[in-house]
């Protein structure tokens, strides 16, 4: 049990779109990505799907629209709902998804989440 | 489905230790809350608890060891832990629990979580 300095962490890799685990809480793994480009159109079946921008901005698209999400927003897709989180410059945030869960929606296509 | 800004739902009240759930993620509530003082020392005998500083400084005190947990520093208390977070001045967090548990561990004492 001890504090975890996000930005610390975040420190430690320089890649996009690949989530590291930092903590469990319960089931869930809780995780910090950078985001910068797009990425693809997808959808989580039996979860939803949380994101708390750390640093930076993101765009969350959805089939119908497209939400801004700035330092210190939230923004939780509920389960079942096609997004697209994108970001023209690099992008800092918390991610919490269910232990296992593809962040593609897919395990084929998922980044492994390695644990920092 | 739109961004939630922390830091305004945080302006929208100004007591302390008394949680507000500004989102749900699958079966748990997302809550701001602001500690300032000592909260009493309990334990959820069935959950984790997440706490993520937003702005300001708290300690978590266990039952043999004390941690400092800084702005951007994320703490879990395991379940079943004995824990009293605590803050000499106000200090904002973003803290995650089941929906439903209360937040002393005891249904008696707990907070009501309003939804804001």
């Amino acid at each position: 049990m001890q504090p975890i300095n996000l930005a610390a962490k975040l420190a430690q890799f320089s890649t996009h779109w690949d989530p590291h685990v930092v903590a469990g809480y319960n089931d869930n793994e809780v995780m910090v990505v950078k985001f910068q480009g797009e990425f693809p159109f997808h959808l989580h079946e039996d979860t939803d799907d949380f994101f708390l921008v750390l640093e930076g901005e993101m765009a969350m698209d959805l089939e119908n629209e497209s939400h801004p999400v700035k330092t210190g927003e939230l923004f939780i897709v509920p389960k079942g709902v096609t997004h697209r989180p994108r970001a023209e410059r690099e992008c800092k945030v918390l991610l919490i998804e269910p232990k296992g869960e593809p962040n593609t929606g897919d395990p084929a296509t998922a980044a492994p989440k390695p644990r920092i």
